[in-house]
Parts: structure tokens; C-alpha cells; sequence
């Protein structure tokens, strides 16, 4: 799709009545970018032609996945952002104007069409949502779902295990270990990057223990929080943390790999696991895993996460950024552990 | 067990009426052992006490993984040897008296007493096996078994998959190929130490590809050998051929982890699969076994196995070794790539 001819046809038709702010890349960076790598344009928003919704953007989601999607080596199952063309994400919104049966005005939907405030397209690409199943729309931008297949899928959680998440004050992690708990795990551990995090987990989250990761060896402090080892590693970051997982796991063990941050914030290769003797040894399972791989998952898991929000059985936290053009560099603080919880940007006025 | 106190007590105790060779390890090395490392002693064998039974050995396994419990640094869910005792391992004999009465004169017998000419002992450590089910009792020492849970419980294999088979002339690598192919595997890719070995699993033993993994960098024969792709990776050595194995793997592909050779050749880490990128984005599992966890397994696969032997559907070749006295410098001539299929000693004239 090169949308920057789009906008042009677009503005040349007839019947545009709005414009709104849409967020492309720029230059492919040589590793991380700078907000520089992008830029925000004010582009003229057609309305719908048959078949085709106009939705106006509530939230839209950062994900530090987005950032390999940005330097194109992610080797993710989705394609990289593509320069010049408006990156994509998901979003949810509300219908401004239907040309579809399917989806009337003011229906709420989801989308994967991302950093836009307004999106047009074929009604088929907008999903809609229950508008009172949660407190704020934006809830439904949240990574339960990621955290939930990647415990019962990717590590096969089974009750009683001890369940070490990496970068457990993130969007992912802090679903993933609270939910572990409430699937029955014996014990949670998390680790984050400050010790303000790691109090944050045990207070706030209901964390068993936890440690700020820069605060001496790793497996150390893993040995401390875990002493009779753990079944179940969550692993967000790679690197260290990993090692010291497998260094200290229980036979059977079983490590889901949803993210390699450690790899993103330097742009490199961490070095893995090192050699399979003890994955051998213990015979440990290591499983990258997507959520796209397993929405199948979604209906049974947002029915329990409804349940857990309504009897306040777990906490979901919030960082909320608000518009467009504060997107990119909050995305790159996500990275550096800026925020704790899921981060949204709120979009238009 | 103290083996030479044992010794002393069984050389003055009534009744001894043979003597047998046995192997110990008289150091720990530093590093892989030598021939130096092990002597080989000739000791009184005693008759059975109530509940023993007095088994001479036809043949005992020769097993790379033995080498790790030398070092004492595997990491294996096995004892490492103890310096100054008689090394343990799987060996078959026949019962030449016996004071209980679940076993009689003549029965054939699998143990783990391993490295010696006769074993006395419980009766219980001894299980009775079908003196007709192979052309030879040796057979009963093949790695078939790991092969089988490897690629069924590890590697979850599934008709239509392309697998590649790592030291694949080797005792194990060589009933992976071709029980892979047996049960359904589209492709069956094989790797060995010399252009001769990867003529006989092409030649032999029916592989539909293998590769010299001396021959130029490793990703490329692989890629040459499986041009799309490959599914499971049947991993008996670690290092290059893991990281082009994950490097050339179809989405959702599977790596069972059967040993380390490469790390066991060089006696230190061999930099494992390097960062989990890959594993990520391509959603693959990696996971160590051993056999001792799939036990049940056994009847299964014997009946199985000796159907294929019978109808020539599987080739099991055999390298043997005459005498105690030449099972440590065999032992490590397997890891040196002298042998194809599997290394088993003679014992006794």
C-alpha cells in the first residue's frame, strides 16, 4: 500500500469534510529510531464509500514489538513498516459513518489500521466490541490475551508451579504473573528495571517477590526469590534473565518466549541461552510463542478477565498518553522502562 | 559404593569360584579422558546371596553420554561416575545362578551394572527379556527408543514433515532418520562427520539428503538439502548445525534436544542457538529429553521395531568392540566419529 499517493487521491475526490492526523515512517533507522524516524501529517479523510466504515480512533496501542517491526529484523509473523506508509496497530474506535449494513454509527469496533485518527476502509477490517464490557475502551487494547496463551499454551502452566516473568511491570508481564497466579501457581516472581517497579509488583500486583534486574547477578537474585527453584519462565527480555531462568529451573521446566527486549534496547544479539546441556539435562522446553496463533483463546479468556476486573481479583494498571505526536517517543520509553502497565495513546481532542 | 572395599570383602569371603575383568575410573579428568583414566581390573566374582543372582555379560552400550558423566559436568538427571568405582551402564547377560526365584540359569537379562564381565546383584536390578525377539541379544542395547520418543514425544513428529537428523550415522541419529521416514516423515535430511558416512545414510540407510558438515558453512548444505525448509531438527550435537537448523526452520518447527556432541568434543559451551529471536518469530519449540522420562514407551516401540526388522524395513548396524580392556579408548573413538550405528563391547572370550 503506498499511502502516501492515497492521500493524494484522496484529497482529490469529492465529499471530504474532516481531516485528522495519521503517523508514518519516515527512515528506516540504523537500530533504534528517533522520534525523527517519523512524522505526523494532517491528512484530508474521505467518507466512506460503499462497503466502507469511517471510524474515528479512541486509543491506539504501543507495543515494544513495534519497534522490530521498525528496523524490519524482527523476524516476527508480520510485516515490517514499510517507509512512507502510515504504521499499522491496534486501535479501537467508533463508527462516524457506515456505508455497510454491518456496522451502524457509534458502534464500537477494533482494528488493526493503527497511528490514525480517523481510519476508512472496508467494514470486513473493524470488529465490533461490547461497549459496557469494560470501564474505558482502551481496556480492550490491553495484553491479557498474550499473557494467558503464553501461560497455558506456550509454557503449559499447571497448578503449584513457581512462575518467574521478566519485565513483569510491562503491559505483558504484569497480566502475565497475576494471571499465572489466578490459573494456580504456588508462587510468582517477577523482575523489572528499578527497585520502585519491583515494590510495585509485590504491593500493588500481588507479586510473591520481586527484584530490580540491575541489582547485582541475576541468578542470584533469582535463587533468593525462587529457592526451590521455578517451573515456569515467562520470558519478555532474553538475554541474562534467560540463563539464569534455565540455571535455576526445575526439571520439566518450561519457558514461553514472548519478547526479546533485552535484544530491542540494544539493538543486537544477546547472546540466548548459551548451550543446551541443561536444557537437556532438565529437559527443559523453550517455546516462542505469538498471540496470533492462538485468538481461538479470546472468549474464554475475556470472559475470565471480566470476571477477575469486576471482583477486583486482578489490576489493570494504565499509562495513558495523549496524542498522536507524543506516540514515537513513547514508544522508545516503553523500551526504557518509563511505564509501568499497559500504554495507550488517547487520539484527537 | 565403595568398589574396592568391596572388592577386599568379596576376596575373603567362601565360595569364590571365577574371577571377571571390571572398569573404573581412576581419575576425574580435566577435560575429555584418556584410555589413562580408566584401569581395567580382574576381580573375584562371588556367588549369589539369598534374593542376588549372578549374570555373565554377553555385551554392554558404548554411549557418548557416558563421556558427560565422566567429566561430571552433564547436567544429566543421571549420577556422574565416581572415581575409583566400576562405571555403570546398559549391558545384557545371561543368568549363570541365580538365588531368587523370579530368575532361572540361562535367562537372558538387561541391566545397568554396565562395565563389567559379571554382575551379581539384587535380583530386582535385572529384567528378563525375549531370547528370540533379535537375530542378536546386542540388539537390545540399540538406541532406537531414544530415537522414537525424541521424534514422537520431544519433536511431536507429524506425517508430511521434513526432519533433519544431526550425527545421523551415529547409534541414535540413524534409527532417528529412519524412524522418521518410517512414520511418516515427507523428507528425512541427515548430517555426518565425512563425505563416507553421508553416502551411507543416503546409500544405506535411505536418507533423502545428507551433508559432510565439514563441507563449507552448514546453512547452506542445509538449505541445499531441504529447499523448503525443515520441520523437526533431531539435535545429537548442538552448536552451528542448532543455529542453521533454526535458521532455515518452517514456522511452528521443532527441535528435540537428544545430546551435545559438539560440546562434549570440545569439552566446553558451544554458544547454543544464539538469541531467541527466531524462536520467537517463527513460534518454534526446543526441548531436551531423555529417554528415562518415556519408558512406557518401550513395548510399543519394541513391537514396532521388531516388525520392522523383520520385514527389512529399518537397517540396524552395529560396530563391535572385543573386551573390556578396549571400552575406553572406543568409547572415545564414538565421539571422534569412528563408528556408524551403534557401538556396543563383547564382553568375556
Amino acid at each position: 500500500m503506498d499511502t502516501s499517493s492515497k492521500s493524494t487521491t484522496l484529497s482529490s475526490r469529492s465529499g471530504i469534510c474532516r481531516t485528522g492526523l495519521e503517523a508514518r515512517l519516515v527512515a528506516r533507522p540504523d537500530g533504534l529510531p528517533a522520534p525523527g524516524n517519523f512524522e505526523i501529517l494532517e491528512v484530508a479523510v474521505p467518507n466512506p464509500e460503499p462497503g466502507q466504515v469511517l471510524v474515528r480512533n479512541l486509543f491506539m496501542s504501543l507495543d515494544p514489538g513495534m519497534l522490530m517491526l521498525i528496523t524490519g529484523e524482527s523476524g516476527l509473523p508480520m510485516p515490517r513498516y514499510e517507509v512512507g506508509e502510515v504504521m499499522y496497530g491496534d486501535a479501537i474506535g467508533e463508527v462516524v459513518a457506515s456505508a455497510d449494513s454491518s456496522l451502524g454509527e457509534g458502534d464500537l469496533v477494533m482494528h488493526r489500521l493503527g497511528w490514525r485518527e480517523y481510519a476508512v476502509a472496508q467494514a470486513g477490517l473493524f470488529r465490533r466490541v461490547d461497549r459496557d464490557a469494560y470501564p474505558t475502551p482502551s481496556t480492550y487494547l490491553g495484553f491479557g490475551l498474550v499473557a494467558y496463551v503464553g501461560l497455558m499454551d506456550a509454557a503449559e502452566l499447571r497448578p503449584g508451579d513457581t512462575v518467574f516473568v521478566s519485565s513483569a511491570a510491562g503491559a505483558t508481564g504484569s497480566m502475565a504473573g497475576q494471571i499465572a497466579r489466578l490459573k494456580g501457581a504456588a508462587r510468582v516472581i517477577g523482575s523489572a528495571g528499578s527497585r520502585h517497579k519491583a515494590a510495585y509488583l509485590t504491593g500493588r500486583l500481588g507479586f510473591d517477590a520481586a527484584f530490580d534486574y540491575h541489582d547485582g547477578p541475576i541468578v542470584d537474585r533469582l535463587r533468593e526469590a525462587a529457592p526451590e527453584g521455578i517451573d515456569v519462565y515467562f520470558d519478555n527480555v532474553g538475554g541474562e534473565q534467560l540463563r539464569a531462568a534455565i540455571e535455576i529451573m526445575n526439571p520439566h521446566g518450561r519457558i514461553a518466549v514472548c519478547g526479546a527486549l533485552n535484544r530491542q534496547s540494544k539493538a543486537g544479539p544477546d547472546g540466548g541461552p548459551g548451550d543446551l546441556l541443561s536444557v537437556l539435562g532438565k529437559r527443559l522446553t523453550i517455546r516462542g510463542f505469538t498471540v496470533g496463533d492462538h485468538l481461538e483463546r479470546a472468549p474464554e479468556f475475556g470472559a475470565q478477565f471480566r470476571t477477575w476486573l469486576r471482583e477486583g481479583a486482578i489490576v489493570y494498571d494504565e499509562t495513558v498518553i495523549d496524542g498522536l505526536a507524543n506516540a514515537p517517543q513513547a514508544l522508545l520509553d516503553i523500551v526504557n522502562g518509563a511505564y509501568t502497565g499497559k500504554t495507550v495513546v488517547r487520539l484527537g481532542s
